[in-house]
């Protein structure tokens, strides 16, 4: 089995580098917050806090979501996202710091991460617009509605636009993870959440607008649907076992051994046994804990290291064909509902490219997107062989 | 409301042109069977079933199926499909008639209607293969597997290789709508069949690997995750109102008015009220049937002119923006599962595009495939709206 060693020269805690967190609001009344992880503090932000000089208007937006009555799932609808910003010209990215006059989304000359809320949000708080909200459409019963409340923030990993999560240092890495955590917590008292999901669409074939080094949170105001079919199981499993699903899972691969792509102290990762994607990986505390926000010190050190190392594994898996990466993916962390059934479910991160072959894309077409189907044109062993030799 | 009239001149029936239908069988052992409507029969097989001259094996794959605990989903495994015929020159279309020398999987110089079984499929009768298969991955009850039994065919619309559903005489629709019918009937009678899943992805865009027209049929060995939702939704609505759930949908749809798109004699097409794609469209049969099996010969007619009329419009959903189309699409045809719970579901095309924009496609990313969560960047009432005013 590969097993990345923790360098422990380089296990950031909080206690030797604190994080100053820093918070401020942008033009047209957008949080802002920073987390500066080194002196001198890279956003400058703790002496004097940069003023965002750009004329913009409040977005007086208003997300709506309706009920799909076949499937019982929230659709959410958002058509002012359809004027989003999309690959921007390197010198305009609005990711990167404001330099040399040119204003972006984030009013410092440098900052190390920063999170902000999305311009095109598909979530937003409740509005005091006027004109009220029929909760129905077209008055029908069969057709529930109601505005898509909730958040949704842009995590810039780095300042650095050519950079990559896979290519971010320990310390920089404890330093998102510090955000996430600090982020769920505050979104999870936000009155309505009922989970927060971080994550990072990578490349323009995971339909990637901007290519600086960012992700997402959502904050969505219902149990989204996997999640849903995640309780279900796991309720089930503890009525027929009284044990834990995801510990009992991540027990059985340990057992089984083949499809550990690592081992660590307080992590393992995983290729699980029915991958869906053609490059698909699990990672997993050893702990039960709820989300980001729970983690310890020793926790999150460790995953400084490997995540990154884990990115990088997966950028790596199609070299052998010419393909020198980096590979499209979707890093998707999965944490426990707000609420209900909090405690059926646990901090879990599901990585997985459409990448199927160098220059080849696996698409989801009429078996997926159609009936729910997922067809798999390799074996969960043989991804797991390949990112256990690219140690 | 537009309405396109059914020009009773095309109607084709059953009677005027019968459809006549040779079985025969490929050198590797896989069916084939033509449905010729015109004199003289195309496909020349009702003198001389052609014989497929080439030197195939019969193939010893596998297709596997494992459930994914964390969903309790099948994920079908077929790592011999890495190999398919993937985007082949014009000139060696494996799905144009064998002419010239040059035989491809349709051993006729011209055919009409040709529907066979997929030679890179993922779901196939049980094999006599040597060596039980576990029915455990790993030993393990968390993880349950079996082969992917079922069928694959690939359904060829005509034998022009430039051509598209949308450019089909209502004659020649009317042959693909029988052969739907037929083989819907011969596979709802194979052992294990639980749902067949008619469905067409077109444009690269979907990941369509071979450009001439042609649709794919799946007989499932369980109920797709898709329509168990919808099964569970229809009995609860059945349960609560006592009433059929796509009959009541149907009818809301018709009292709105403003999503509706065409309504015909027999069939109404539709936004849905929460439509998830940027281009969405839902075409019902107004009686209550199960699939297309159980299509009377009106409503076979008139969708015979109608679905290509519907297709055209969505090939012309983005020419005000400067795109001629063909827009990528998937059309994905809802029957009744066969067995427990046929009597909740009712025969329903679901019509869906990623296209957003003109150069512009929708991803599934960490929402969509994260979570479940599908964001939208337009509404139903604008698509509609499109759609309406296509005709």
């Amino acid at each position: 089995m590969s097993v990345i060693p923790v360098r422990h020269a380089e296990c950031v805690t909080e206690q030797q580098t604190p994080v100053r967190i820093t918070r401020t609001r942008l033009a047209d009344g957008r949080a802002l917050t920073y987390y500066d992880d080194r002196e001198p503090y890279a956003s400058g932000a703790a002496t004097r806090v940069l003023h965002d000089a750009r004329e913009l208007s409040p977005g007086q937006v208003r997300p709506m979501m309706r009920l799909d009555v076949l499937t019982g799932e929230w659709v959410i609808f958002a058509p002012h996202r359809m004027q989003r910003t999309y690959l921007p010209a390197t010198g305009r990215c609005p990711l990167c710091p404001s330099r040399d006059g040119a204003a972006t989304e984030i009013p410092a000359e440098d900052y190390d991460v920063v999170v902000f809320d999305n311009r095109f949000p598909s979530l937003r708080p409740q509005l005091d617009l006027t004109g009220p909200v029929s909760a129905l459409v077209d008055g029908d019963p069969l057709w529930p509605q109601q505005p898509a409340t909730g958040r949704c923030e842009l995590v810039c990993f780095t300042s650095e636009h050519g950079c990559s999560f896979a290519g971010l240092t320990p310390s920089r890495a404890a330093t998102v993870i510090k955000a996430w955590a600090d982020r769920t917590a505050a979104l999870s008292r936000v009155d309505g959440v009922r989970q927060v999901f971080c994550f990072e669409n990578r490349g323009v074939e995971m339909g990637v607008t901007l290519h600086h080094p960012h992700g997402q949170i959502y904050a969505f105001p219902f149990v989204p649907p996997r999640t849903e079919r995640l309780l279900a199981r796991a309720a089930a499993h503890r009525d027929s076992t009284g044990c834990d699903l995801l510990s009992d899972v991540l027990a059985a691969e340990l057992r089984a051994e083949r499809r550990v792509v690592h081992r660590g102290a307080a992590w393992t990762a995983y290729v699980p046994a029915a991958a869906r994607w053609p490059v698909e990986v699990h990672l997993v505390p050893h702990r039960v804990v709820p989300d980001f926000a729970a983690l310890n010190s020793a926790e999150r050190c460790e995953l400084a290291t490997l995540y990154p190392a884990l990115l990088r594994r997966v950028d790596a898996f199609f070299a052998d064909q010419g393909d020198p990466g980096p590979v499209p993916y979707v890093a998707g962390w999965h944490q426990a509902p707000i609420g209900p059934d909090r405690d059926l479910a646990r901090l879990h991160l599901q990585l997985f490219s459409v990448r199927r072959a160098a220059g080849k894309l696996k698409y989801l077409a009429g078996s997926e997107s159609g009936v729910g189907v997922w067809l798999n044109d390799t074996t969960p062993e043989r991804i797991a062989h390949r990112l256990r030799e690219l140690r």
